[in-house]
This record gives C-alpha cells, sequence and structure tokens, in this order.
C-alpha cells in the first residue's frame, strides 16, 4: 500500500478501504500510516481515490440519517477564517426559512477560532450532545450544532492527530477527505462550503482556494450530495470581533437584523447558497428576500432562542448580551495617526488572539471566552489621529497592554482610500 | 524537520544531527520519523545532507579507533549478492598481504546471503565480540570478521527497522548513509565497495549501481576516507556454492589456491583495490602478485586458521571441510537436455535457499547451516543431457524434492553458447 503510493500508482476503493479499516483496528501502525500520508502529500491522490478515501473514513463510523427530520437538510462548513462567527447566526436564520440545519462543528486551533467555542461562551451551552437527542432538536428547533462525537469518521481523528504531528496537513485532497467524511456523516442532502481565501485563511491565493473548493464540490457531488462552494475574501477579519464572547454577542447582532455590514452580508449569500441546495427557492433573490425577512420579523433570532434553550445555554444572553461572559481589563489601541485603513493583518491578529487566551494552539488549552478584540473600524475606513482602533479584553490588564503594542503592527493606515475587492470571490457547483 | 523535506528544502547538518539525535533519544516518534523518511524517499538528499546524515548516524553511538592496530586498516562491503562468500577468502589474503581487515558484517535476509551465517556455520565460531577483543585480534591475526554492536551506529539500526516496515529502503542516499555510518565506526583508513549489478542484487541494472557506487565513494571521501567501488556482474550466483556450510568450504578451496575461477577472480580484484588503498603497493600488477604469492605460499589460510581460532571456531575445518555441517539429504537435478548453460536466475535461486532454510524472510528465523545448492555448471559451461546441473541440500529428502522442481525454471540452456560479460563492469574511484 506504502510502496504503491511512493510510486505514484492509484489505489483502488477496496484497497483504501481496507487500509482504512486495518488503520482504525490499529492492524496499520502509525508509522506505516505517516508514511503512506507522506507519498499521498507528494504523490498526491485522484478524485476516484479521494472519494474513495473520503467514504472509507464516512464509513469508519456511525452515519446519521435523521429519519424523523422531514425537511431538506443543508449545512455550512467554513475551512476557517478570523472572526469567522457565521454559524451562529446563519443556522438559525436558514431554519428560520424551512431548510434544517444539522451542524456539527469544531473547536478553533492556531489562529482561527471554531464554533464549538464560540457557543460555549453562553454559560450553560451544551455542545457534546448524543445522536438522539442532536436529531430531536433539529427535528423541532431546525437546528443543532455540536461537537464531533466519538462515533462519527473515528478514522478522521486518528489520521488528523496523525497529519498535525507529520507536516501532512495542507494536501488537498487528504483535507477534502478529512471534512467530507464528517459532514456526510451528519445526515445531510446538501452541503455549502465556505472556502476562505487570503491572509488569514489556510489559502492564502486565489488558485489554491479554487483547486481546494472545486476539489470539495467534485467530492462531495461524487458522494450524491447537493454541493456548492463560495470563495470569500479573508484579507481581513469578518466583522468587528475576534473572540468567543464578544463573537458571540456579533452574531446575535445579526440576528437582530443590526451587527457589521460584513458579517451580515456573508450571512445572507451563505444562506442564499442553503436555500437554493434546499431546494426551498428556485432563485437568489427569492431566497434573499425570505433570508432577510427572517432577519426582520425576528423569526431567526426566535430560532437561536429555542436552539440555546434546548442545548442547555442561558437564553438571557440572546437578548441581553450583558449575560455573556465580560473580559476584566479592556486597553484601546488608537490610531497613531490620520488615514484610510487600507489593510489589517488578520492572521497576525488572529494569533495574537491565542496570547490573549482566546484561542489555543494545542488541543487540550484552556480558552478566555471573553478574550478578544473588538474592531472599531475595518478596511476603508477614515480614522483620525488618536481615534481608537481597537479594544483589547483580555483577564489581565498587563495582558492586553503587551499584546496592544503588537497589534498596532497589523494596521497599516494609508493616504488614500484602498479598493476593497469582493465579498464573494468566485462561486463553484 | 519534515516540512522542509517535504517542501525539497535542503537540511544543513545541525538540523540533521539534532534530528538523528532526537531521534535515537525517543524524542521524535516513530510516525514522525518515517513521514520523514518517505519525504526523503521521494524528494531525495543532497549529497551534502547525505553526509550530514552519514555523519550523525554514526556519531550516534560508539566509533572504534583501533589505536593498536599499526598497520592500515581497509575493509570491504558488498550490497549483496547470491553466493557471495568473498568476505571469507578476502579479509585473510589481504591481512595476510600485510594491510589490516577490521571487518563488521551482516546477517542474510531476503534473496541474499551474509557472511556471518557463513562463519557460524563453523562449529563454535563467534561473531558477538566485544570492541576490545575485536582490536586485539585485529592487531595479532590481521583480521577479525565480527557482527554488529548494539553500540556502533544505533541510529542506523533504529531507522532501518522504520524503513523496512514503509517501503523506504530503496533510496539510495538512505542506502549510503546506513552503509557508511556502519563501516565508518569501525575505525578504517580505506574502503573498498563491491557495489552488486544484476538480476541476484538490488541494483539489476548498471545505471542504478552506478549512481549508487558513485554516492557511496563521493560520500565516504567526504568522511575523509580512501574509498573506490567496484561494479561486479550478478547476473548469475558467483562461483558454485549457495548456502552457508557449502560457501564456508568455497572460501576455504580458494584459500587453498584452488576453488571456482570466477570466486578466485572476484577475490583477487576486490584484494588489490585494498592493497592499494592501504597503500600496500602503487600498481594494481604488484598488488596481484602479492595476492597470487599468499594463496600459493599458504599464508592466507595460515591467517585464516589463526582468525577461526581466535573467534573460537574449530579449526579443523579449515583443512578438513568435512567438519563442516553436513546436509542430511541430497537431491541431484539433471540437466533436461544437451546445450549450453545460457543463464541462471540468481534472484530465484537465493528465494529457494531459503526456503531449503540456507536463509531467512524475516530476522528471527532460524537457518540450517548446511542447506543450500552446489552448481556443477556456470554459464557457458556446455551439459549433456542427464548430467547432474545441481545438487540440492536440504535437512529432509521431501524438502529437497520439492525444490528441486522449482530450481530447473532458474537454468536456461540453448544451442549456442553465450558471451559472458565481464565480472568487473565497472571501477568508480
Amino acid at each position: 500500500m506504502i510502496r504503491h503510493k511512493r510510486d505514484g500508482r492509484e489505489h483502488d476503493s477496496a484497497e483504501l478501504g481496507a487500509f482504512i479499516d486495518a488503520f482504525v483496528a490499529g492492524e496499520v501502525a502509525d508509522y506505516q500510516a505517516s508514511a503512506w500520508l507522506m507519498a499521498a502529500f507528494l504523490n498526491g491522490l485522484s478524485s476516484r481515490e479521494t472519494l474513495a478515501l473520503t467514504f472509507a473514513m464516512l464509513h469508519s463510523g456511525q452515519v446519521l440519517e435523521l429519519p424523523s427530520v422531514k425537511r431538506a437538510r443543508v449545512d455550512k462548513h467554513s475551512t476557517g477564517g478570523v472572526g469567522d462567527k457565521i454559524s451562529l447566526c446563519l443556522a438559525p436564520l436558514v431554519a428560520a426559512c424551512g431548510v434544517a440545519v444539522p451542524m456539527i462543528s469544531g473547536r478553533g486551533l492556531g489562529h482561527t477560532g471554531g464554533t464549538l467555542d464560540k457557543l460555549e461562551a453562553i454559560p450553560g451551552f451544551r455542545v457534546d450532545l448524543g445522536a438522539k437527542r442532536f436529531e430531536r432538536i433539529v427535528r423541532d428547533v431546525g437546528a443543532c450544532l455540536i461537537g464531533q462525537t466519538a462515533e462519527l469518521a473515528p478514522a478522521d481523528r486518528r489520521l488528523y492527530a496523525l497529519r498535525d504531528v507529520t507536516a501532512t496537513v495542507e494536501c488537498i485532497p487528504l483535507i477534502v477527505a478529512s471534512i467530507l467524511s464528517k459532514k456526510l456523516a451528519e445526515g445531510i442532502d446538501g452541503l455549502v462550503l465556505d472556502v476562505k481565501c487570503g491572509n488569514g485563511a489556510f489559502m492564502k491565493d486565489l488558485k489554491s482556494a479554487r483547486a481546494l473548493a472545486q476539489a470539495l464540490v467534485s467530492v462531495g457531488k461524487g458522494a450524491g450530495k447537493r454541493v456548492s462552494a463560495l470563495i470569500t475574501d479573508m484579507s481581513a477579519p469578518i466583522g468587528a470581533t475576534i473572540g468567543n464572547a464578544l463573537e458571540t454577542r456579533e452574531a446575535i447582532a445579526v440576528l437582530r437584523n443590526t451587527g457589521p455590514a460584513d458579517t451580515r452580508a456573508l450571512t445572507l449569500e451563505l444562506g442564499a447558497e442553503m436555500l437554493l441546495l434546499g431546494k426551498r427557492c428556485k432563485t437568489k433573490a427569492q431566497a434573499l428576500t425570505l433570508l432577510q425577512a427572517a432577519l426582520a420579523d425576528g423569526s431567526a433570532l426566535a430560532v437561536f432562542r429555542r436552539l440555546v434553550k434546548a442545548q442547555g445555554g442561558d437564553v438571557r444572553c440572546v437578548d441581553d448580551p450583558s449575560h455573556l461572559p465580560q473580559s476584566r481589563a479592556q486597553v484601546i489601541m488608537k490610531a497613531p495617526r490620520s488615514g484610510y485603513v487600507t489593510a489589517i493583518d488578520s492572521f497576525a491578529l488572529g494569533n495574537l488572539a491565542i496570547e490573549l487566551g482566546a484561542g489555543r494552539t494545542r488541543a487540550d488549552q484552556k480558552i478566555d471566552p471573553a478574550a478578544g478584540f473588538e474592531l472599531h473600524a475595518t478596511v476603508g475606513t477614515h480614522v483620525t489621529r488618536g481615534a481608537a482602533l481597537v479594544t483589547i479584553h483580555a483577564a489581565r490588564r498587563s495582558l492586553a497592554e503587551s499584546v496592544a503594542k503588537r497589534v498596532q503592527a497589523s494596521w497599516v493606515l494609508g493616504a488614500r482610500r484602498p479598493k476593497r475587492g469582493p465579498l464573494v470571490l468566485s462561486r463553484i457547483s
């Protein structure tokens, strides 16, 4: 098996299935799997192999079917960005429009945040629900957001742990199989992929983002699902907050029909894709009308309220965000001179957020839900010298101050108003 | 480190040294080392990297200096062939000519035999001597042949075990570092490499044999040693025997100034290289004169007698090979028709020898020292129908007979006398 891939030959699906089975059963040693992963990294996997690997990983565990959920079920997956709280407002919004959203999410690792950590900023919110309760909440509320269970795609968990320590993470076929094996286990009919592109994302340029998006769509369709992908701009943080409680507050603002324009716009774009994949609408215009109405009439917020209640969270947070965790220390970083914000280094901010305690570099690290950044300007904003650019939230003043010094370097101020590119760079279906 | 090699970048020697140190210390996990090995396999290692890896592996353990041995010290290494018993006659012959031979050898694995197994066919012969006794015998006898100790190049032992199970064996830089890290630990001034080429060898064609020979010579010289390589023909078995006691008997015949012409010729060619590298002679002609004299006057045989005695072996075997283990059953395979022997499949014979018990496919298998093949004809010999081609030696008649049937397929008889190529295909220095 290792020899085959080393020599650049194609595996058949039976071979890949037997390999994954043997790996999960402990019959293939880690050192053999890692040699195979490196050979796959360097010699690639064909789309047939990627599909076979995805199926093998999917069937290494439980595959949900959600028989009691009668509505179309569509999920969204983001490849990870800085300030990406879209799932929190998107899932209840789409559910309010009549498409069920069974969403299994991840935690933050490295400079990008994780949906589960953001939800857990709501006191009492439980993400470790079993398959039965998950199905019941999807049926009754329309959406449910939980973490991966031990039963779903165990091959992915073991392979990912190995990839992480053997420099074989950044490999499109392995990424595709990892994402889709988990998502296909949710019992969905359709999936929209938000492939982030730019400095704050894993895919730094449009070419590699497009390659990943195309591979995801093609393998997802190969698995019999309705799949589309949006490649979206990740050159600046999404919205006005980075950090768990801060982002949850922002997502709630979007559900209240306010919130930053870009967070709202991205939610609507992805929501429209989901309604189309769920066959709830025939055109994007229809979908946008439905979505905007659900934000305006409070029905999306109402779904979120029911979701928080069903998952054990403190419902008061939905109507009064002051119930969310608050940071002890806030330090304001001011504009050192007047000018237009021409760039914000979201990768740097994502890493500084980890230092504040808002994220983690190792899976076993604790996080501080209240820590993070509030951004008072975005790319294109004109600021005058001394105006607040960022509020840094941390558990201690000294920590906030030490990070504040380095936050400045991630902001570029210029004399001319920058041209900002579109939010959606490309759509693949 | 893994990432670097995955991306095709060059390691510096400090990096490689730290990696090997950490691997031997258990700080780099096997699954990480195997990912690195696969990346090195696919992306290659430069000659600087190979040299640095060799040094790192060499210095992972003890490096012998043999201060009491005042003569020049030169060793030979063969990349492994079928019927290759050259070390047994070469070491005492070269020692008899005034160059010390401190030789650390291996065991047979797969279709090629191992010097240690052949020596152990002599009852009582010990190959597990410590460094002090090794040095004393090299000093007093002129040559000593032992197995690798736990102290010498432990990094190689661990890395090789991993390569064996991760399909990363057949990689020239890794082969070079493995061979040389062990050989440089012997305290030698010079080394001649017998790079086998052909059906019975790891390198099947001249191009790959030449690439390996050049890499070995260049890295060996980079390590400050005098090194040359002969690429020698391995399209037919060497000499007239395959199997441990049978080969030891043949090596003794060569030391008695008889034995098969090709075994003798190869011994003389490699011996001449060793005398030149040891600066005992200035020309190959001088070297050959010295070597032939040592065979003719019995001084080479006398060194072997002293060596067997010093290493605990039954000295009677040297003068009366009937003291070597004898097989219980012998079955003769006869020529099915008259003709010239045009080819002998040495790879097939090597593998059939394993079935007889003369070799092993796993390191923990026991071998039968008496088992093997006596070849009564070689490539170019004319045989008449019914003449004995091979005597098969085994512990049981049924075993010998079952192998005999398949031995026939490895012999090709033709109407025309074949042209046999030269023994030494190329010399690299």
